[in-house]
């Protein structure tokens, strides 16, 4: 039975809920219909908002009685379209911003229990508060939510050191399609009582399931960091002294960002509020962090004869390391324009890539090749987290605006086609942390294993037999 | 349609593996049919070994085909009889021992490849002679196999630091109950692509298929390490210790092991070959260990004043940093020693609780008080990784053979009904690393809540739903 009457859903939401959390179609709708991006766009009968558990729960239960599809939203900052509603069947948005309470903090467990609907850097300032550490990072931290960070898995710049967004889970909350509740909300380290079910809803885009809540890792807090900056002539010396660092400094290497000479040009030409402060007389620059959670040792000290030893063996030329924290913030906020500067050069086709670093040269060489064959004018420049495998490949597109859908349709295809393609080939992830959503649940369906494809489909089956879960992400139809 | 004929099976097993690698009811089955500590015994069709994937993809097609029972084993070495055939239904004991050879090693990617059948002992190995740690290490690594150390996620002495078997798998592979192959090999740090399938396989101890390869996290080796024994008065004073430490010494802090002085007395009593260079004068004794990937920070140093601290809070009374690697070890061979001594001292009911952090000084009050109240002849012991919040509380019953097993059975079933209950109560697991098999399963059902009970059940029906994957093990009848 299948009944889809929108004043009817409107009300009875709102008796859920409470009217002035329910916006009907004569509402301002708009925030919600909408990536932040403003690529993928769709309609919804309505948009919720509940308080509790409880009411996302009897949400999901009128839902599903009266056949609607549930889009789950967080902060709505995702790059794949994963929150925003696909037109082809009635459904409605649910917004978890109202669940927003930090439940428990423990300093003796270093774990703390959270609503989904919690901004990323709350969860962060929390922690802080308790002179604790909750290291998931990302461009979107201040309004990100924590439920669509697990929902992702997300990575951001601190994965090589503390892990991903799964890794710092210890449990979640969760509301099923048929409506009922699976509490698993345990800050447990150790726990070998069968299959650990919180997995299935991590990664998983609401397709299986609502995040209402979590238990978090924390960790101790870092007192000290350096910053430096080395250039490289080419990709493999990159991983040379990523090896190097590895071994010669443990696990103080919090982070190991590369850009390429072009992606720093990009900035230079498009943010010039941003200071480069070196040349940009080399193809590779790497920015290299470590922290130390005690103050009595010289970070800079490690930092140093580490960059020496690289030099005299070669790997890099120059490295600058950073005498104070506002130098170290300086190189940051060159790692962090990497966003602004490239969508202000043109229409970005960017990639998610990561590759094992074992052939992570190879893939350079190949994607900047591919690339500059099908589009000559492309401006093909790169960033990532070499350090976790993963790298960005943008092509950037001059002269062509984000509303030329007809023309970039098969341009930005082929392009991915290709990244897909050599990414497939070396063993690498087509989304290394941006997910999957609409954007590229086509392109999943063609790199991945018939086998692996049928499980994801079985288990979509298994828990959300009439497909009423964000309906048209992750799996192509 | 379902054939039992243990010739025909033997047969067709042989032409698989080969004559060699079949033992049929002829043959020397004795070692394959019993746990190590003689708990559990079952009967077996044929015992088979294959030397390669496809090989027990194979094998586990025929059995489809003729409706036999899998029991996949590792290296036996198991607590909860999860390895061991279980009476009722024809089956085979599948064992992974060909299966043992380190298929790849990155020192960039930080990352090893391996059969399942690699013991864990090998692996270390392995990684040690590529200047790298791979840090899961339990008391039967010298025999336990990896792919039986993913299928209980198991724990051990390093968690705290390095986290469980689960979070040490980048990637696995493993053949389904209807004999296809799921290959999830891969080294990537960071993957976004929806939901983690090689996580349904982590824990499962074999009920939804056989792990046959993974590849595992690599870490930098540390270069040192301080150990250091504490004598403290209360629960709540080592718990309090572990908040200080965690926070003054970071990530250096690698292992927080507890003993009971009951459990001391034990070893000191049973064990003359191990000596104990302090005085048993304190209800508790804390091992702590401090690991550094560089030599240029003197650790004995933050482990002393890490301890003045303590001992200026009234937190700890005598403290014995270890002078040097002989007095470390030395240390470490008293905490080794507590399942030789407790066995030696009488019949072992033993608990493998893990509870959040904030609850353990109740707990641990609670389990005496019940235990004591139904036995008051037990000699309650205690020890453990309390800094992963999992402590073993022991029954000691002296002067019963493990043989009396009606006289046994409702001793054992109503201490555990006691430990259980305080366990879940306070927001607990009742297997923090040992796992379910047979021994957990009906505790397990009694424990656990409804929807997630039904939620292991769906699960199980989806993978294998003709129940041919470890029958009777972690999910009750």
């Amino acid at each position: 039975m299948t009944i889809h009457a929108t004043p009817m859903i409107v009300e009875r939401l709102a008796a859920i809920v409470g009217a002035r959390h329910v916006i009907g179609p004569d509402g301002d709708q708009e925030p919600y219909l909408v990536d932040w991006r403003g690529r993928y766009r769709g309609t919804a009968e309505a948009i919720v908002k509940p308080a509790s558990t409880a009411e996302v729960a009897g949400v999901v239960k009128l839902c599903a009685e009266l056949g609607f599809a549930i889009v789950p939203q967080g902060g709505n900052t995702g790059m794949c379209g994963a929150a925003t509603p696909l037109n082809g069947r009635p459904n409605v948005v649910l917004r978890l911003d109202r669940m927003n309470t930090i439940r428990a903090i423990s300093r003796l467990g270093d774990s703390i229990a959270v609503d989904a609907g919690c901004i990323l850097a709350d969860v962060q300032k929390a922690a802080e508060s308790a002179d604790r550490l909750f290291p998931l990072s990302l461009g979107a931290e201040g309004s990100c939510q924590i439920g669509g960070n697990l929902s992702t898995n997300a990575g951001g710049t601190a994965v090589l050191r503390y892990g991903t967004a799964r890794e710092l889970t210890l449990g979640i909350e969760a509301v099923l399609p048929d409506g009922s509740m699976l509490d698993l909300m345990t800050s447990l380290r150790k726990d070998s009582t069968g299959v650990d079910l919180k997995q299935l809803f991590i990664g998983a885009e609401g397709t299986l399931g609502i995040i209402t809540g979590a238990v978090l890792k924390l960790f101790p807090r870092p007192r000290q960091r350096s910053v430096a900056l080395a250039k490289a002539e080419d990709i493999e010396a990159v991983l040379d002294l990523l090896a190097l660092a590895r071994t010669e400094l443990g696990d103080r290497l919090g982070a190991f960002e590369v850009m390429s000479r072009g992606q720093v040009e990009v900035i230079a030409e498009h943010v010039p509020h941003v200071a480069i402060p070196f040349a940009l007389d080399a193809p590779w620059f790497v920015l290299i962090e470590l922290v130390d959670t005690l103050r009595g040792i010289d970070l800079s000290a490690e930092m140093e004869a580490m960059l020496a030893s690289a030099f005299e063996r070669g790997l890099i030329g120059d490295a600058l390391v950073a005498s104070s924290e506002a130098q170290a913030a300086a190189l940051w906020t060159i790692r962090h324009s990497v966003s602004e500067g490239s969508k202000r050069a043109g229409y970005v086709v960017s990639h998610d890539s990561a590759v094992p670093l074992e052939h992570q040269a190879e893939f350079v060489r190949r994607v900047e090749a591919r690339i500059a064959a099908l589009r000559p004018e492309a401006r093909i420049v790169m960033h990532g987290h070499l350090g976790d495998g993963n790298i960005h490949v943008l092509a950037i597109l001059p002269g062509i605006a984000a509303d030329q859908r007809e023309t970039l349709a098969p341009i930005v295809s082929a392009i991915n086609r290709a990244v897909d393609e050599e990414t497939a080939a070396l063993g690498g992830s087509i989304s290394a942390e941006h997910g999957i959503g609409i954007a590229n649940k086509e392109r999943l369906n063609h790199v991945t294993a018939p086998r692996e494809m049928a499980l994801l489909r079985q288990v979509k089956g298994l828990l959300d037999p009439r497909g009423l879960m964000n309906p048209g992400k992750v799996l192509s139809d």
